[in-house]
C-alpha cells in the first residue's frame, strides 16, 4: 500500500478559462493513475494545492507530519519542482523510516506534452523498490534528498 | 547505461491515414523519452516492429539473442502484451546475468490516451534498482516472468 | 437549427483496447461540440455508426431519409471519407431542398492528431451559410456534391 | 487565397516551462492548419503575439493597417477574446471592403482541450463565403461586429 500526497505544483496547474490564467483547482493525480491503468494499492491524498514557490515553512511541516503520521510505510509526493528539494530537505529532518519519494512536472499534466505521467509511473515504481529513505524522483532518475538539486538553466534535476 | 529495445506491440502502432488503419512505422519510444525529459542514459535498438500476436519462436530468439549480446547489463523491452509473458519465458530460458524488464501499453501511444508513458516511466525505473533477473512492468508493478499472465477480460497482467 | 446525423467513419473510430484493433461505440460529435464551445443549436441524431467501405446503398438510403424527413433545413453529416461522394451522389439524387454538408476525419478524433475538430467547425459554418444543396466540406473547403473526389493518393479531397 | 493575420491571444499562449508562466513565442496557426489538412490557400502573417488585455490604440491601428494593405480581399485575424470586440470596431472604422473574420480560443491550442481548432476551421470557413463586412467567428457561430459580446461570466460570444 502506498500513500500518494499530492500538494500542486506544475503537476496539478490547469488552464482557468474565464481568468485566462494558470490555476489550481484539485489534484490530477485519480485521473492519471486511471490512465496509466496503475493497479498498486494506493490512496490520495490532497494535503494542498500550491505553487511550490508559495509554500512556507509551516506547509512543509504540514508535509511531513503527513508522512510520519500515514500508516503507509511507502509514500510518494507531487511537488512543484522549484522548492522539491527544500521540501525533501525539511522531512529527512524528521528521521521518518519510510521510503519517501517526491516528484513533480515540468509542464502542467492537463497540457497534453507533459511529463507529469512518465514522472508518476516513476515515482511510484521506485518507491516500491528502493530503501527507507527520501529521494527525489525526476528525469526518469532517483535521487538521495542530500545530493540533488534542480538546475534552474536547463530545468533538469542533477546530482551534487 | 540502460539499452531499451523496441519490438513493435500496441506501444508503437499509429494510424495510417490513407489505409483507414492501424500500422507500424518506427518507435516513438525516442519521442516519448523526450517528453518525459528523461535523462537516463539510454540507448534504443529497434529490433522489430511487430505485433506481438505475429512474433514467432524466431523472433523471441532474436530477442534473447540481443539481451544477450548487449553491452548493457540493464534492459527495457517494449513489446505488445499479448505474448509478452512468452517473450519473457523465452528470455529467462537463456540464463542471461542481467536485469531485463518488459513493458507494453493497452492503448498506442499515438493515441492521445495512453499508458505507455507512465509504463515506460515505470519500466525504466524498476530496471535501474531491481536484481539480475527477467520482469514484467506493467499496471505500474513489477512482476518476475514466472509469476505473471495477462488477464485477457480486463486487460490487466496479475499474479498467478 | 442544424440536424447532425452521425454515420460513423474515421471520425468516430476509437481504439478497443482488450481487442487491440479499430472499433466503434458512440459518436464523438457532441465531445467534440463541448469541446469547441459551441453555441449553435443543434440537434444529433446517431444514424449509423459503420465504417463507410460498408456503407451499403440501402445504408445512403436511410441517410437520404433521414435528410428529407428532418425538421431542419440545414444538415451536417459527418461520414467516413472513401464513399462519401457516393453518399453525397445519393444524397442530391432525392432533391431535397435543403443545405447538406458532408464531412468526416482522416484520422480518428480520439487519436489526439486528429482533422476532425477542425472539419466540424467547418462544417458547421458552412452549413449556416451556403443556399441549399449538397455539399462537402473537407480541407477547409466547400465543395458542391457534383466537383469532388477524394485522391486515394494524397488523401485529399479535390475538385474535379 | 486568404490572409492570416496572427495577434496572438489565448490562441497562441504556451508554457514556458523554465518559468512556469504562461508565455508566447510564434504563432501555432501552420501547425493547426496542418493538423487540419487544410487546403484553402491562405498566408500566415505574424503581426505581434500579445495578450489582447495588452493591446493598445496603437497595436488595434496596425491590425487595420494589415488589413486594408493586404493583396487578399478575404482575412481571418487571431486574437485574444478580452478585447477582439474592441479590435472588429476599430477595423470596421476604417470601412474596408474585404471579408474579415476574427476569432480566438478560450484554451490555449497548446494545451490538448483547446477550442482553438474548431474556430480556426469555423473562421476559415466563414471568410470563404460571408460578403464583406468585419465578423467575429467564436462558438461556431459568426456575429457581425455590431452585434456581438463577450459574456465574461459564461466566456461566451453572444448577439446584443
Amino acid at each position: 500500500m502506498i500513500a500518494i500526497l499530492a500538494t500542486g505544483g506544475t503537476f496539478d496547474k490547469q488552464y482557468n478559462e474565464l481568468a485566462g490564467a494558470l490555476a489550481f483547482k484539485d489534484t490530477h493525480v485519480p485521473e492519471m493513475l486511471r490512465l496509466g491503468r496503475c493497479r498498486v494499492d494506493v490512496e490520495v491524498r490532497q494535503l494542498m494545492m500550491i505553487d511550490s514557490l508559495e509554500m512556507t515553512d509551516a506547509d512543509r511541516g504540514t508535509v511531513a507530519d503527513a508522512c510520519l503520521s500515514a500508516a503507509e510505510s511507502r509514500i510518494v509526493i507531487t511537488h512543484g519542482t522549484d522548492t522539491m528539494v527544500d521540501t525533501a530537505k525539511a522531512i529527512a529532518a524528521r528521521t521518518i523510516d519510510k521510503t519517501i519519494v517526491l516528484t513533480g512536472a515540468m509542464v502542467p499534466y492537463a497540457f497534453g506534452s507533459s511529463d507529469g505521467l512518465f514522472n508518476l509511473g516513476s515515482a511510484l515504481s521506485f518507491a516500491q523498490i528502493l530503501p527507507a529513505g527520501v529521494y527525489i524522483a525526476m528525469n526518469g532518475r532517483a535521487f538521495p534528498w542530500d545530493n540533488v538539486r534542480k538546475n534552474r538553466e536547463t530545468g533538469v534535476f542533477e546530482g551534487l
